[in-house]
Parts: structure tokens; C-alpha cells; sequence
């Protein structure tokens, strides 16, 4: 007989389920197992008199095991669980667990420690079921945009965009470093003729910091695309993209995440177009609103606190969790955007649930003037692999990436260590 | 006005168009363009004298300058390309290229120096569509069977599989390793209950091997799945994935792998189920069918020579490209596999085109056994942290993992040099 998943199981079959023993109350009489699979839970009652192998079996089950139970279900409208339980003839014990290490409110890194155990948790499931949705509708949407998708190396020669917070590898007899970022060779699809690109993999950043946002590997989606002339067009292809994906994510499990994780979670489905405002602009509205005034030093980027702010100010005005912000200046900002009449670059912060999601951008494809860029940042020697890419013929393109770490923690209002399969900080290389 | 794919592109039309220069004849009446995109090659021509300023531009083209051309479409018998041409009244030179390093038939390594260049081929980026229909249906397959995408850290701090061929990282004041396979967190996510997973990543290996298969790192697709007791199963998996993802690769690529890469390359769908054979009745038939006599050491293990022979054997004997061979010994496989009653590891390999793709294998999930067998291969300690996802609770399983790079060699005939996007060797880091 094969499996069934239990949230496929009705009243009045007979089936076979796996899963864990999520709860067991084995009294004199009878024994109460609740099994637990990735789809869902049943309860499973055992009669012990009428049954004394499965008595004795079940005297060995500890919190935790997988048993393997075939028998009939039957409507119990006393089963708060799907008002119906099975009542085994057969069961199989898979593996007994020891006595179990955490619990659900263990702090948080004894769960790390026992990260296995930790998963198996309803939230954790389907915040796996989330990002498999999530980076699973992106790729589809890209996919039927013409996308192509492509692998590129994580270790490489020189350290990519800027000197610092690279990880080191030894390499034979020489060194090698760990990819910050796949920007560099994205763009380099673009003068391969590739046209349209994208790629899920994952970034690594040797920063010593502790936040609950940082982390030392964490996993990128990326995506670049030839002809594109102006930021509105990559703007455009983020919110039509993301709007596809949230929309798959409401419909397959929206409901799950109102019920594990609050009301406050509930997915919204943006509607494109996403408000956009400059940076200026946004700094005048921030203030006449909120009394937040920005310091001198910081008007040409976002500041942390106006991030935040955000959040209040894209929904008060515009009734969106989203906002692009656009005109950051060109100090603030890295040497490969490319740079309007004005000087300021063609290029966007993507900010949702005041948090700073995405940072997009027209490129800079012209060999002299991207050059040009770099030497003003400093970077002359370090960008030279890069900077050949343009030399022998180059689209205009742009592109944009994304954490799925981070919308995962911002879908469901979690830590990066709760987010991640296994989080990866200065401190935790393990398990 | 919106650009056209080339391939679209019909005459009777005015389309813009966005490419490559591939040819460029510019006699003193007419100039000749033949322009490239990622869909197909359109010829442009212009006549001069009418058109001064379009004349202008195009003197200053070379090859593979990208640009932008805008005019009717006519029908033209004499143009061997698609039997038209586009006659321009607007031509942008988005970017102008230097004279070029390499050529077509320039040796293997100036085209690795200058990737960005060979990657404009017409066959390298028919292989990018190939590697991403291939790796998309893959996924497909998976998704429509419940499984969900993990993202595994490749940052590790332990050796993994094995002590040999691992990179070290400086990790702050530590070390860190890069993963040579997700092997050990796959199946951590079966004891998480994650019940059926699969993942995209890089795997690392720190082998000095200068044969045209190896590589330092490459694209590894994995998956695990719970429940599953028999080898017979895995196998069934596999052979339904390949059989799904090889339609779709014959159907939107089949006449374009011909055309380019020669019919012996056309792609056969190989029916299900793939054909099946012990280790000992193998080299029984090579034996007896191609006088190829095993070393009696070699017997528990596929040597090079009798996996090359498979190919003519598999075809020989069942029309098939694909075969699975099982029964290895228990020595030549990995502490992890589970072996049946007569101590037979539970797994297999699967060759295609005499050529090993996978092994694959029912893993041993029981924490005692496991660490028994672990122990009997003296990994012990190496292999602790793995050990411990076996002692509180973990479903039977099994799977099986596959090289990208690998199964896009065997498809087109090409080393692995020609089939990454940035080919990593000991000698190579760059671009």
C-alpha cells in the first residue's frame, strides 16, 4: 500500500501515513499518538487490550519517532484534530528518538545547536514551503520572460566589489576569495549576448556583525537584463515580478501564515504600479510628517531610521507596503550605475515593510565612462577583470537583485538565524 | 517601439531589432549587416548614398559592436538568412567594440581569458538554453511531486564527505571549509521532516586533476526524499526525472542541438524504465561480449574502461543509453548507504553515454548502524556532527545527486571548459 500524505486522508478509508509521533499519551486502555508529516497531523488510537502488539510497540515510542501506521480512519467528532482518527492494525516503527535536547521555546541558540529538530516545527515547514514558492514563481516568471538562467563562480581571483569583507580561500598554492555577489559576472552575461539572466546562489559576506539581519552566507536571486534604457524599466520588472510572486504565495499558503504566524502577517498582493518617490522628496514628506529631519551629512542616501519610516509613510500615502526610491547621489551610491544628464544615477532602493529589499539599477556599459567611474571610487586596479568585460562590445542593460533570506524574514516577521536551513554568523559555522 | 526578437521578426514588418554585428561587409555603395541577438541573426543593409548619416555610423562599426536598428522588413529571395532583410532608417550604436582577441577556432584557453566573447557563439549559448530547460524541468518535475527547495550553507566547519580535496577559508580568527556536496544537510532535512527536498548549489572540490572533466567547482542538483525503502525506488525517481527533463529539452531544443552540434548529438528521450544490471552480471556480459577481462581487485567497483564499454553495451543489449548498475561492494561505496541482508550496499550508479552521472542510494538512517559503518571506514570523528541528525527521530530515505556541468558535457560532446559559464581549474580563477 503506498503512502498517503495526511492532509489527503478522509474518513472512511483505510490508508497507510508516516510521519513523526508529534504527541503520545499512552495510558492503561489506550494509547493516543498524534503523527505529524510536512502536510499535516491524525490522530491515531490504539485499543491496547485488543491489540497487544501494537501495545508493545507502542511502549517504545518516545516524542519524536517515526512510525510508519496503516489501518482505517474514522469520522470522531470528538478528535479536535479533523474531527477523525485512524485505528491501526499495522504499525512500523522507523527510528526511535532519543530524548529530545530543545523544545519549542528553547532560546535560540540551543535551537541553532539542534537545528534538525528545530525545523520540524509547523512554522519552520512552511516557512520552507514559502520560499520554495517564492524563488520557485520568480524563476517562472522569468522563465517565460526569456531568462536564461546561469551558475556563476563563487570563487574567484581578485575580491569583487569593494576590497573588503571577503573571505579568503587557500587555493592550491595560491589564494582565491569567496563571491560577494554575482553582479560583476551578471553583467558579464550581458556582453556574453545572454540578453536576459538570472540566478539563485549563494553570497558570501565577511562582516563581523551581530544584528538579527546579518549574516555571513546567505542565498542571492539576481537578475540582469540587456536593451533596458531607463531605471523605470527595471522598476517595472520588479514590481511585475514580485507582484506575480506574492500573489503565488497568498494562494498557496496565505492562509497558513495568518494561522502559524498572525493576522499582522497576512500577505498582501501589491498592485503595480508601486508609488515611487525621490529621495528628496521623500526626506520632505518624512519630515512635514513625521518631524524626522535628516542630518546634512546623510541627504544623499537613505538613513536607517528613514527606511523605517517608510513603512508608515508608503501606506498613510499611498496605501502600499512598497516604496521606490529613486535620485540617491552618486557618492553614496556603487561606480557601475550609470549617471543621467544630471549626474545622478539611473538607478532605486525597493523598500517593503520599511525595510530596504532591493537596490537596482541601469548599468554603466560604456567602457570609458564606466572606467572613468571606478578611478573617481578609487577602485582602478581592483575592477580591472571587470572593466574588460565592456571593451569588445556591450548591450545597455540593468538589473536588480534580491535576499530571499531577508523577504522570508519579512514575509513572516523572524530573525535571519529563523530564516535560514542553517544560519551561518562569525560565531556559528555548525552544525 | 517596442524591440522584436530577431526571431520573431517578419517580413512585411517595421520592427527595431537589438544586436550583436556578427558580419559587416561595408562596400562604397551598400553596407551589409548580418546582426545577432539571442533568438536568431537578421541581415540589415544599407544603401548609402539616400542614407549619409545611417552610412556615417555604420563606418564606424567593427565587429560585435552592439546596436539598434529600426525599418521595414522585406522579403528578399537572395538573402540566404531567412530569405529577408531589414532595410534600416535608424541605426543606434549602443556600444563599439575593440578588434577582438579571440576568433572561433582560437585554442581552448584564450577563449577561458576572453569568456565573455566565446560565450557570444551560437552553440555556447544554445548550451545556456539547454543547462536552463534542463535544470527547469528538473525542478518542475519536482515541485508537481511536493518536493521543496533547500539552500544549503557551503560554508562548513568540518571536512565533510571526506578528510582530502576540501578548500579552507580563513574565517575570521578560524576556519572555515567549502562544501564538496550537499550529502550531509540533504539528509539532515529528511530528519527535519522536511520529507522530500531538493537543491541548485555549487559544489567545491580542491582537486589538482587537469582532465577535461574535472573541475574546482561546478553545479551540483540534488535531491532526498523520505520514506522510500528500496533501491528500485530511487532509481524509479531518477528515471522518471531524466525521462521528463530530456522531453522537454528534445522538444524546445532537439532540432537546434542537431543543427549546431552535429545529428550523432540529436537527443534520444529515453523511455521508463531505464534498463538494470548487478556489477557481476555486467562484467559477466562485457566479458563474454567485448573479451574485457575486470582485475580482480577492480570487481567491486566500475573501472573507467568497463564504464566507457557500458555505452555500446546498453545499446547493444537493450536500445537504451542509460543503464543502471547496482550491487557494488560495500567497500567502494560511502559509509552512508544502506546495505540489505547480504550486506550489499543499497544503491547504484547510472551511466549514460558510458559515462557515470549519479550514484544514488537508500541511506542508512539508523544511528547505530550508521555509526558502525562509519567507524569500519575510520570516520569516526569527522563524521560526529553528521551522526547526531540520526538520534532523535529520522525517516527512512534515499537520493541521489547530479552534476549540471557534467550532464550538459554528455549532451553536446564538450569538455567541461566549454560547458561552464567560468570554468574553475587549479590554473584558472579568472575572468
Amino acid at each position: 500500500m503506498n503512502r498517503t500524505y495526511i492532509a489527503d486522508v478522509k474518513a472512511g478509508e483505510r490508508v497507510r501515513i508516516s510521519g513523526f509521533v508529534e504527541n503520545l499519551r499512552n495510558k492503561k486502555k489506550m494509547a493516543f499518538l498524534v503523527i505529524k508529516d510536512i502536510s499535516g497531523k491524525l490522530q491515531v488510537t490504539i485499543e491496547k487490550e485488543p491489540n497487544p502488539e501494537l501495545a508493545a510497540l507502542v511502549d517504545r515510542l518516545t516524542l519524536d519517532s517515526v512510525v510508519t501506521v496503516e489501518g482505517p480512519v474514522v469520522a470522531n467528532e470528538y478528535v479536535k484534530m479533523g474531527g477523525m482518527e485512524m485505528l491501526p492494525d499495522t504499525l512500523k516503527i522507523e527510528s526511535i528518538a532519543d530524548a529530545l535536547p530543545i523544545k519549542d521555546d528553547s532560546e535560540i541558540d540551543s535551537r541553532m545547536d539542534y537545528r534538525w529538530i528545530d525545523l520540524r516545527r509547523e512554522q519552520n515547514q512552511l516557512m520552507i514551503k514559502l520560499q520554495t514558492t517564492l524563488v520557485g514563481s520568480m524563476r517562472e516568471f522569468l522563465l517565460q520572460r526569456d531568462f536564461v538562467e546561469i551558475h556563476t563562480p563563487k570563487l574567484i581571483g581578485a575580491a569583487s566589489e569593494s576590497g573588503s569583507e571577503v573571505f579568503e580561500v587557500k587555493y592550491f598554492d595560491g589564494k582565491a576569495y569567496l563571491a560577494q555577489s554575482p553582479q560583476f559576472y551578471k553583467q558579464m552575461a550581458m556582453a556574453s549576448g545572454l540578453d536576459r539572466i538570472f540566478e539563485t546562489g549563494p553570497v558570501f559576506r565577511a562582516e563581523k556583525s551581530y544584528t538579527n539581519k546579518h549574516a555571513t552566507e546567505f542565498t542571492g536571486f539576481d537578475l540582469e537584463f540587456s536593451y533596458c534604457t531607463s531605471c523605470e524599466e527595471v522598476m517595472h520588472m520588479e514590481e511585475t515580478l514580485l507582484a506575480y510572486a506574492f500573489e503565488k504565495v497568498a494562494a498557496k499558503h496565505g492562509e497558513d501564515i495568518k494561522r502559524l504566524f498572525g493576522e499582522d502577517k497576512a500577505v498582501i498582493v501589491p498592485t503595480v504600479p508601486f508609488p515611487r518617490i525621490r529621495l528628496a522628496d521623500l526626506y520632505a514628506e518624512l519630515e512635514a510628517r513625521y518631524g524626522y529631519t535628516v542630518p546634512d551629512e546623510c541627504k544623499g542616501d537613505l538613513t536607517t531610521d528613514a527606511e523605517h519610516l517608510c513603512a508608515k509613510f508608503a501606506m498613510e500615502k499611498y496605501g502600499s507596503e512598497f516604496l521606490f526610491v529613486t535620485d540617491y547621489d552618486a557618492k553614496e551610491r556603487a561606480f557601475y550605475h550609470m549617471r543621467d544628464e544630471r549626474g545622478v544615477p539611473m538607478g532605486y532602493d525597493l523598500i517593503w515593510r520599511g525595510c530596504e529589499i532591493t537596490t537596482g539599477a541601469i548599468r554603466e556599459h560604456r567602457y570609458d565612462v564606466l572606467k572613468k567611474q571606478a578611478e573617481e571610487k578609487g577602485l582602478g586596479n581592483d575592477v580591472s577583470f571587470y572593466l574588460q568585460f565592456f571593451r569588445y562590445g556591450c548591450p545597455p542593460h540593468g538589473g536588480f537583485g534580491l535576499g530571499v533570506d531577508r523577504l522570508t524574514m519579512l514575509f513572516l516577521g523572524l530573525s535571519i538565524k529563523e530564516v535560514q536551513f542553517l544560519f551561518r554568523g562569525p560565531n556559528r559555522l555548525t552544525p
